[in-house]
């Protein structure tokens, strides 16, 4: 994407580990369950102790940041490695794929209370077809990055199938243009009106009026809310802060990380290759898909994937729970709800 | 640039304003020059009243926000008009000469005055060839976009030839890349110790106190100190302003309107085509510079070239003058100054 849809079987542990690392895989939710799929798959060719063990510290160490991925490594173990080695393969895929069905509904919820916060914001605002909602997202958090619907996106659809005027900016998401190629692809595909600009854009557009609402996914959540999500989304933060505009951030509980409250402090920031910088791959006139180089010069270059947005600048944390503010005490009160929820 | 190094060499009025509309010409300084060129070649062929005119306007209406070409469009007329036409053409060149040399002298001085500054914000951090300044800079204003030196880059240049410890973040600059592309060749050239980023990258380096002052140009700069520059640059003010971050601003007095006091309302945003975020140059494995299409969808596209910082954000404007406060009142001290300077 955005030139070619591949639909890409993976087979062996070896090669979800490579789509996860190449991020031909990509998105918390996404990532969770095709690692939850890949240790399946690696028990399927030895189930023992030993391959339980090499399998989920080789899927971990893929991306350093995305919570997701330990949250679903962590809850295939804990019901594998009690049991006998030669049940653990059929009963990996089971949970698996519990994973991946409990995601479309997770989703799905998280449309559901988006959609409703949504709705409140276009009756506030007297949001009409001449003048919609104007939403700006970074990144791509759509179904593309998660098994169906996606989070930031879900609301986004939902909202648009109940007629609710809405038009999204899309932020390109350099480097690897994931708005550009993601989020305009979903967006055209579904039929939502949007626009794509450069990252770049998103503090003049707030600083006109022209930004109603900024909505963005997340990689992790700490247990005191703050955010951390693709490079770029603090710089949007900032500029929501100063110009009154609400920033919201949907996700699902499994993107929370309960065990830390510093985010700055204690989120590692993934520094991925600077070739994702010095070059790009688009289509040429010819057709091809062609990767070419945009640094003429051999300077170094810096790639950080990740940023962190401190609670205090975030406005709600939309979950398949419902609304929740970015403080401890609000997200001590979900983990409860959670917690109640899973018995 | 980057991938080729072409000097071209514009012969008629229509190659001018066709060099400064597609950018071949861009930087304010460097625009400004090329108009008054660009005016002396039309008076060559044409030194009519009404053909005065007509090459004035139409240079005027190549890039509707940097204010260095009206000034010197209009420092031109004000010496040829009064004059017979057949000695216009010939003034006009000297005219336009002068205003070439004279950006040499003044981005100079801006090097001075800068590295004054830079050397003070060295000895106060008690920085080292260990631990270097560290600047970050947006878009290019180094010598590719004046006539020669630049004029953020010119006391780096200048810093760097000092023997002062300067380590250069320069933001790529979407959608032109005029710092990937630029800004990182000319420091490379010069053997300036940088790195490149995308611009999403600079609210997190901030955040992680790993920038200790931004530094960029101007295309327009009012009487109260409001900054208009390459798109980007306002959100790199606001993270600045959050993370205690000094922003300056160097820019020739050329580049003040003194008529207008609220740049949000009063300087005019130029709206770029769609295609320079759609599309993208660089080099192909074989060595071919390609033009790549980066979206996949029909996607409209919003590409507003410049923004707005308030003065409020500003730290310090570097002027071939000194160092200004973005004030009405130290701005009015400077303007009196100027004057008295020219008599």
């Amino acid at each position: 994407l955005p030139h070619r849809f591949v639909l890409r079987q993976l087979a062996s542990l070896t090669e979800v580990t490579e789509a996860i690392r190449e991020m031909r895989v990509r998105g918390a939710p996404l990532i969770g369950a095709t690692a939850a799929f890949g240790l399946a798959l690696a028990l399927r060719e030895d189930s023992s102790d030993e391959a339980l063990r090499r399998a989920t510290a080789e899927l971990l160490a893929t991306r350093p940041t995305a919570i997701n991925l330990k949250w679903a490594i962590d809850r295939l173990v804990r019901v594998v490695a009690p049991l006998r080695p030669d049940v653990r393969a059929e009963r990996a895929l089971a949970e698996a794929i519990a994973i991946a069905d409990e995601d479309v509904v997770t989703c799905s919820r998280i449309g559901d209370h988006g959609l409703h916060a949504l709705r409140e914001l276009v009756e506030a605002r007297r949001c009409s077809a001449d003048a919609p909602l104007r939403v700006l997202t970074h990144c791509n958090a759509g179904w593309l990055a998660a098994v169906d619907w996606g989070t930031a996106l879900a609301p986004i659809y939902k909202a648009h199938d109940a007629g609710l005027p809405i038009h999204v900016w899309v932020d390109e998401t350099r480097p690897r243009n994931q708005g550009a190629s993601l989020t305009a692809f979903e967006l055209a595909e579904h039929g939502v009106s949007h626009t794509v600009i450069v990252d770049n854009a998103g503090g003049h557009l707030m600083q006109r009026g022209l930004v109603d609402l900024v909505l963005v996914g997340s990689d992790r959540t700490t247990a005191s809310g703050d955010v951390c999500n693709k490079i770029g989304t603090y710089l949007k933060a900032l500029a929501a802060r100063v110009h009154g505009v609400p920033f919201w951030v949907a996700l699902p509980v499994s993107t929370i990380d309960w065990e830390i409250v510093d985010g700055i402090r204690d989120i590692p920031i993934e520094e991925r290759n600077g070739d994702e910088v010095r070059s790009i791959t688009g289509l040429a006139s010819d057709g091809r898909v062609e990767r070419v180089r945009l640094l003429g010069s051999e300077s170094p270059v810096a790639n950080p994937a990740f940023d962190v947005t401190p609670a205090e600048y975030v406005t709600g944390l939309i979950t398949e729970y419902g609304m929740f503010r970015p403080t401890s005490e609000s997200l001590a009160s979900l983990k409860q709800r959670v917690q109640a929820d899973r018995g």
